[in-house]
C-alpha cells in the first residue's frame, strides 16, 4: 500500500459511468416504464451477465463478432450477453413450468463495437425488454405490447412519435409474389429495410448490382414498399388478387386487420403507421414487426433523397436487429428508433429439447440511451437535485464561545430520521452558521431547521423554508415548540410536495389534453 | 432458422436466474435499504461492469486470482469488477471537482471461485455499498454509517445483530507493544482474525508453529484479544499505560471515544461490541473497522470451540475481505457477516496523480445474498405475489351463444390503464367464466371487475373483492353504474391496501417497541 503506481486512468472505451444529473434521470425514466410494466402485471427476471457462448452462437448472424467473449481461465466458455431477448429464451427453455409470463428486464447488455460516444453508441448500454410469452389467441398480447409503449412514451413525455408497423408475413409473402427467389429473400428485406434512409433508386441499385436480383422484379416490389397507411391500406392489400395469392401474405393480412381493431379500442390507432417498407434484420420474428421513431430521431430531410438529392455519403451496411443498433458511420442518421420489437414464435424452441417446440413470444425493446438523451435535451434548463433530502440541520451562533452544537444536530436529526424524514447535518463540529446555510442551499434542499443556545433553552426550533422571497412572512422562518418539531416539518414538507405535484400535474395534463386533438 | 442445436442447456456455473418469489423479495431488500440511504442524502453512481485490468491489478492481494478476466479480442485488457470498492476509488480519483458524495451502489460482482450454492456462494452476487467521501471532522461520518447499518437491519427487521467494532490503529499499536515485528503485523492480524471461528489455541498454534511468532508474544496478544465490550473497555485500555505508549494504540482508543459518544447519541450503542479480535484482511483500511452478525449468521457453539472441544475440521485460510467473502469450506460455519467496512483514507490516493492524495473515505458493504436467505427463510410460509395487478376484468357468460365479450374487456382495461388502475385480462377470445376467474384467483389478484351481456345493456358492471369469507355481505360482488366503476375500483383499492398497511404497520411498531427494551 501506498506506492503510487501507473495508472490510466480511465474507464474501458465505450463504457461511462453514470453520475449525477444523468444517473437522476436516467433513473426517472426506468421508474416511468417499470410503473407502466407493473400496471400490465409484468413482473422481472434477473439473469446472469454472461451466458455460455454455445448459447449466444449462432443468433445474431454476422454480427456474432461483436459478442464479448471472458477469458478462457479453465472451465466454461462464456460470453457477455448481447441483448436480453436470447437469454429470456433460455430461460423459458430452461424453465418448462413456465408457459407463460409477461416479463420485463431491465440491464446492461454488451457489443464489442467501434463506440461513437457523441451519438450514444456504447461498448456497454442498457436495454429495457418487455415480452409477454405463452400461447394466446391471435393478436391480444401484440396489441397488448402496442398500448404499453404509448403509455411508457406518453408518461415519458418523449413528444410526437410513430409506431412503424409491418408483419413479416406480408412481406415473405410480397416478395414471393414479386419473383425474388427464396434465398434472396433476406438479403433482398434488408435493403427494403433502409428505406427510411435512403431513396428507392439507391435500394434498387443495391438490390440490382449488389444482390443480382432481376430489374423487374425489383420495380414490381417498389410498387409495394412505398406505400404506407392504416386500415385503408389493408382493405387496399386485400383488394390485390396477386398478393392475396400468396398464402403468407393473407396470413399477415388478416393478422394486422384484427390487430388495427383491438387498437381502436386501446386509442393506439392514431400513432401507427402500416410501413411496408418496415423489414428490420432479425431472422428470428414471425409475425408482426414494429419500431417507434421520433421527431427528434427522424433523419434530416437530405438523406431522405428528397427533391432527388443523393445522400454525399452512402450508409455501410446498417444492422437493424434492435433500437440500439445503428451502427452505421452515417453522419446524417438521427438517434434512429427509440424502441423496437416484434414476434418470435420460434426462437424458445431453438433451445427447447422437448418435441413440443417453445413457446410463441412477442416483445418489445426500448433503447433507453436514446430515449435519455431526448429526455436530458428536454430538461437541459432545468435543474435536477442530486439527493432527495428534504430538511438540513443547522446550528445558530456567532463568536468564539460558538461551539458549533454538534451534538444538539445530531440529536435533531437522529429524530427526524426516526420520524422517516430524510434530514442532513454539516460533518464540521464548529461549522459556520452560513456554511451550513450554503451546504442547504447548494443541494437544493427545501427546509432547514434552525437550532441555536437560546433556543434549546426556550425549548423551540426555527423551521425555515428556503428559498422564500424577500417580504414572504416566513422569511424568516417559524418557530415551534421542540415537541411540535417532527409534526410541523412533516405538515410543511407534505404541503412542499402537494404544491410541487400541482404543478407537474398541470403539465400532465397539458400533455394530455394534447395528445387528444 | 429452425435447426435445432445441441444446447448445453444451463446458465455458467456459480450464477443463476432470479425469478418469481424470489425476485420479488430481492426487489424489497433493495427498496428497503435504497429508502435508507436516501433517507440520509445518499445518491447513487453507476460504473461499467469491467474495468481497465491494471485497475484492479494490486488491490485483492492473493484473491487476484479470482478476477475474471475478458478475452484479449484486440484493444484494451479488461476484467470483470471484483468488488464495488475499487471502482468507486478510480471514480473519485477520475473526477477531482467531486470533493465530498455520499454515495450508494447496489450491483452485482464477480469472482471465479469455487461456487458452493447451498452457502450461497456464488461467482456473481449482488454486492450493496454505501460510502462517505470527503475530509470531515472525525468520527462524523463514522457514526452516520453505524446509524444507517441500524436503521437498515431494522427496517428489513432481520432479528438480532451485533455490530462488532474494532480500529485498525489500536491493533496496530497493540501488535507492536507486544512485540510482533512489523513485517509479520498482516499475517499475525490474519490469524487473529479468526477467533470468531476457533479457539484461541488454535490461534496460538497457527502464530507460533506456522507463522514463528514468539510464544511469548503471542501469550502477551492472547490477553488483548479477547477482550470484548464497550466504552468500559475503552476506559481500561486507556489505563493501560503499555499500551498506552503507542501513539497509534493512543489516536485509536480517542477517535473510539468519541465515536461511542456519537453512537449514543444515534441510539446505535446497544447494537455494538468493541470488540479486539476482529482484524478483517483488507489492506486498505485505515481507522475503525466493523463487521454485523445476525444469530442466524452466528457458527454453531462447537465451532467455537467452547468447553475446549476443538472443531473437527480446521478451517482453510479465510478471506474476510467483504461480507460475502466466506470462502472457507468449514461446514460448521453459518452464513458469516451480513455487512462489514470500515474507514480507507488511502485507497482513492493510490489512484490519484495529485500530489494532495485522495479524498478519505468511510463505507459499508451489504452482503445481499445472505441477507436475502435469512429474510427469504422468515418468508418461506407466506404467498408472495409475483405481480401488483389489482384487478382482473372477467367477462360472464354461459353456453354457446357466449362471445366472451373480449373487445367489452379491453375497453374496460382501456379505461382503468388510462386512470393508473394495474389491471389485466385474459388473453383468450372466448374465455371461460370459471378459467378467468381462477387466472385471478392463482395471480392473487385482490379484485375482480365483471362485464355480462345484460350488465353492459343496463349500464352496470360488478366489482367483486376475491376471497371474501362465505356470509360476507359483498361476497357476490356490488353493482355499480359504469360510470361510478373507476373511483368506486380506486375506492375500494386504496381501501384494501390501506387495511393491509395497517396490519403491517402492528408489526412495525411491534418490532419498534421491541428494539426499545
Amino acid at each position: 500500500m501506498g506506492k503510487k503506481a501507473q495508472f490510466n486512468l480511465k474507464v474501458p472505451k465505450g463504457t461511462r459511468d453514470w453520475d449525477g444529473k444523468d444517473m437522476v434521470i436516467r433513473d426517472k425514466i426506468f421508474q416511468t416504464i417499470t410503473t407502466v410494466f407493473k400496471k400490465h402485471g409484468a413482473q422481472t427476471i434477473d439473469t446472469p451477465v454472461f451466458e455460455l457462448k454455445e448459447i449466444l452462437s449462432g443468433k445474431y448472424g454476422e454480427d456474432s463478432k461483436l459478442i464479448y467473449d471472458l477469458a478462457d481461465q479453465g472451465g466454461e466458455i462464456t460470453s457477455l450477453r448481447y441483448d436480453l431477448t436470447v437469454p429470456f429464451a433460455r430461460y423459458l427453455a430452461m424453465n418448462p413450468q413456465v408457459q407463460n409470463i409477461k416479463r420485463y428486464h431491465i440491464a446492461k447488455v454488451y457489443r464489442r463495437d467501434q463506440p461513437a460516444m457523441t451519438k450514444g453508441r456504447m461498448r456497454e448500454f442498457y436495454q429495457c425488454d418487455f415480452d409477454i410469452a405463452g400461447s394466446y389467441d391471435p393478436m391480444l398480447p401484440d396489441a397488448e405490447i402496442l398500448r404499453i409503449t404509448t403509455e411508457i412514451l406518453d408518461n415519458l413525455d418523449i413528444g410526437k412519435y410513430t409506431i412503424k408497423l409491418n408483419h413479416r408475413k406480408i412481406l415473405d409473402g410480397l416478395f414471393a409474389v414479386c419473383g425474388v427467389p427464396e434465398d434472396k429473400i433476406r438479403t433482398i428485406s434488408s435493403a427494403v429495410d433502409k428505406l427510411d434512409k435512403v431513396s428507392w433508386e439507391e435500394v434498387r441499385k443495391e438490390m440490382t448490382e449488389e444482390k443480382g436480383l432481376d430489374g423487374e422484379v425489383a420495380d414490381r416490389i417498389g410498387t409495394y414498399v412505398v406505400k404506407k397507411g392504416g386500415a385503408d391500406l389493408l382493405s387496399e392489400l386485400e383488394k390485390d388478387e396477386s398478393l392475396m395469392s400468396s398464402e403468407s401474405a393473407k396470413k399477415g393480412v388478416e393478422d394486422l386487420k384484427l390487430l388495427f381493431e383491438y387498437l381502436d379500442i386501446f386509442n393506439v390507432t392514431p400513432k401507427v403507421s402500416f410501413d411496408l417498407s418496415l423489414a428490420r434484420g432479425l431472422d428470428y420474428y414471425t409475425g408482426i414487426i414494429y419500431e417507434i421513431v421520433t421527431e427528434a430521431s427522424a433523419p434530416p430531410a437530405k438523406a431522405a433523397g428528397a427533391e432527388g438529392e443523393k445522400p454525399k455519403k452512402k450508409p455501410k451496411k446498417i444492422n437493424k436487429d434492435d433500437p440500439d443498433a445503428d451502427r452505421s458511420d452515417d453522419p446524417t442518421v438521427g438517434v434512429g428508433s427509440i424502441a423496437a420489437g416484434g414476434r418470435y414464435d420460434e426462437l424458445v424452441g431453438m433451445f427447447s429439447s422437448s418435441a413440443k417446440g417453445g413457446i410463441p413470444c412477442v416483445g418489445i425493446s426500448f433503447g433507453v440511451d436514446r430515449i435519455f438523451s431526448i429526455i436530458k435535451a428536454k430538461t437541459e434548463a432545468q435543474t435536477v437535485r442530486n439527493t432527495e433530502v428534504d430538511v438540513y440541520v443547522i446550528a445558530f451562533g456567532m463568536g468564539k464561545e460558538f461551539t458549533g452544537l454538534v451534538k444538539e444536530r445530531m440529536k435533531v436529526c437522529k429524530e427526524l430520521w426516526d420520524a422517516g424524514v430524510k434530514a442532513e447535518f454539516s460533518y464540521k463540529v464548529k461549522a459556520k452558521f452560513q456554511t451550513q446555510f450554503k451546504d442547504a442551499e447548494k443541494n437544493g434542499v427545501p427546509f432547514a431547521v434552525i437550532i441555536g443556545e437560546d433556543e434549546l433553552a426556550q425549548g423551540v426550533v426555527k423551521i425555515k423554508e428556503m428559498g422564500l422571497p424577500e417580504g414572504h412572512p416566513d422569511k424568516n422562518g417559524v418557530v415551534v415548540k421542540y415537541e411540535d418539531m417532527i409534526p410541523e416539518v412533516k405538515k410543511r414538507i407534505e404541503q412542499f410536495n402537494r404544491e410541487r405535484e400541482v404543478i407537474q400535474g398541470v403539465e400532465q395534463a397539458t400533455l394530455v389534453e394534447s395528445k387528444q386533438e
